[in-house]
């Protein structure tokens, strides 16, 4: 892979330089995404900008960001050639920052579970995950060094563990969804992936224009960690398990206070509304597509929709304030430890191409808002990648990722 | 004025035909818009639906809501001519309820202050009020029954109030904005005018589908009623503080109990927060426009977006958490009173079409999320309409429009 701050180190060092490194990331898309299948489109005229803290650094947006100078489909026929007027927000940013959009990254259709083509890097027998399958497929792969994704339900989290990558999915509304397709406006929050956590960190302060985020160049303390097992959300994979009792050990050898820490109640039935609470506002977000092009519409999202349709209001009352309540609940679990501990996903990447797994251990974060970090090092037995994540309390951005890099490193120095 | 609820009854009652109804807004808009300037687009051929509750009905959407059949412009040259791929979800949802979109209505140019050409209704030598000044006037000067605006300040209430018809900016989010063009991703709401009160929840009832909005077939309880003045916003204008007081006491003489309430000092607080908020997040929704188009932005969208780059992010998190807690606190304010009533602009329209007029009585309302509804039906010595505001809990859309029609019937049957 490669590690965005590697990169920009050797440009500040003269080893390389912007132009060169846009160049690096053409020729790999162009050697290997025929058989990973990471890009939906690719520009191939992308240059990089001569200044910027991400100058050089070649960004892939995934397919529901709107570009005013390359298409935005989605994944789906139903937005096939679709060119809109302007950026997204985020796109702004990035190019501000001296990124350059060198392409879109393969979504499931309309962000739902039905699969794309996309191949998991580390195997291609796998799945990459989703929806934001190319962002993580293309910088698992070392195509990238930076992608953009969304996450709903578990979309940016889930893929990461799946390809071995570091992803941040920060508080919600800390980057701007201006121009990003909706699916259900409570939940949809964009993230960034990157090789290691200090590269989404540094990204995610150039973006923001947040230096506080950037833990390059702190020292960072051992933090206080509250391993969370989501009961509310079923049992995981025993590779799952396992990962996330090695992180804990890990972290407790370099010096972290790691202790167990129950949900409240109100969280696991926050865990339960998000069902309701997603699909009562996809119904209303993708209202267009469902009654003009119902059927180009992938048949997991048709099915969805369908059910969709009779969801009641109360329900979707009922939802809402049981998240306000849990919301206010969770700031309490964060007075005694500085971050949860938990699973990424419910274990590695499944085999074929069939599914994009679940998004079980991811949900209830996305409905709290609450900023996630998957964190990278680990394996399966069967040398698959899997990640565990780190949670923070609401604006906890820069605690969430310092605590994901002090987990990143105790991994990185087992025995 | 054309209430979309007699409408409705004459067809019902056979003394007229959706077809009629549509053929009879055609003209109305042939005949007078010229001089009113109310639409940015009619769309000619726009047909009747022959079933659902808003049957016969045509409707003017703010064009800052996309329309896959028909321009989408924005009061701007950066979108001139655009046309984007999808319908907002609030045009599904109308549709699905068998409204017809009969065209576009003047906005200012991407909602800001930079005033449009449409004239006031009541006399054209004064403003409709913004930014929704097309859905104000096109409803206010008997072209339609029906119109969407949006409200980032007091876009809704203010050019209701100034236009003398009814409207409704209900609960933060009840309306969904996927597919309306965003200002501040926080403030951003969409809201209803009609000729009365009854006329806008009905509408919401049936876009919704939440039958208990509907207030044409209850008895309207006596409501509590708090009086604030909002003296954190400043003083009204004279025509203003009149039209509060003969409110309030034709409400009392209807039997409603009336005291005055005083805002928390949180509230306060949260009416200084507005301005950050909204132009951090402005300067992050229309990043595009700004880095592609600055010389062709409004010159007072022009300067808010260049003041509003150098804002601090800390500056926008105080606002938000400001508002966090001032939203907490107002749930207090109303445990003793069912709404408040206060003003809905600080006065009657302007004259001339330099300003749009201010929203310093509408912002607060605006940041808490809770449903607003003008109330139509005084006027100021010089004959120009002036409503008055009345403000129910988050979630209290119901009551909201179930005391405001309790007022208008007041307001009516004054000696």
């Amino acid at each position: 892979m490669l590690s965005l701050l590697d990169l920009l180190r050797g440009i500040e060092a003269g080893e390389t330089t912007p132009e060169a490194a846009l160049r690096q990331a053409h020729q790999a898309i162009a050697a290997r995404d025929d058989e990973l299948q990471a890009f939906a489109y690719v520009d191939g005229s992308a240059q990089a900008a001569a200044s910027g803290p991400l100058r050089g650094v070649a960004v892939g947006l995934k397919d529901i960001i709107d570009t005013a100078d390359m298409p935005t489909q989605m994944g789906t026929p139903i937005y096939a050639g679709w060119r809109p007027r302007a950026d997204a927000a985020i796109v702004s940013l990035l190019r501000r920052a001296g990124a350059t959009v060198i392409g879109k990254t393969a979504t499931t259709p309309l962000v739902y579970l039905d699969p794309t083509v996309t191949r998991n890097p580390r195997n291609p027998a796998h799945t990459p995950g989703g929806s934001s399958s190319g962002s993580a497929a293309a910088v698992g792969a070392g195509l990238i060094p930076l992608a953009v994704g969304t996450q709903t339900g578990g979309s940016v989290i889930r893929p990461a563990s799946f390809c071995g990558v570091a992803a941040v999915k920060p508080s919600f509304r800390l980057l701007p969804t201006v121009g990003v397709k909706p699916f259900a406006w409570t939940l949809d929050t964009l993230g960034l992936f990157a090789a290691t956590v200090a590269d989404v960190a540094y990204a995610l302060a150039a973006v923001t224009g947040r230096e506080a985020l950037r833990i390059d160049r702190r020292t960072i303390a051992a933090p206080r960690i509250g391993v969370m097992t989501q009961d509310f959300a079923g049992e995981p994979d025993p590779d799952g398990a396992t990962a996330l009792e090695a992180a804990a050990r890990a972290a407790e050898r370099a010096g972290a206070v790691v202790r167990p820490v129950r949900p409240s109640p109100t969280l696991a039935e926050a865990f339960h509304a998000h069902g309701p609470l997603q699909n009562y506002e996809a119904r209303q977000a993708l209202a267009w597509e469902y009654d003009s092009h119902r059927a180009l519409l992938g048949p997991l999202l048709r099915q969805l929709l369908d059910e969709a349709q009779t969801i009641p209001a109360e329900a979707y009352d009922d939802a809402r304030s049981v998240a306000h309540r849990a919301r206010l609940a969770l700031k309490e679990t964060f007075r005694d430890v500085d971050v949860l501990l938990t699973y990424a996903a419910s274990g590695a990447a499944p085999e074929g191409l069939g599914s994009t797994g679940d998004s079980r251990f991811n949900r209830v974060w996305t409905l709290m808002g609450t900023p996630c970090v998957n964190v990278p090092g680990l394996e399966t037995e069967r040398g698959l990648p899997i990640g565990v994540q780190i949670v923070a309390t609401f604006g906890g951005d820069s605690q969430a990722l310092a605590a994901a890099a002090f987990v990143e490193d105790a991994l990185r120095r087992r025995p």
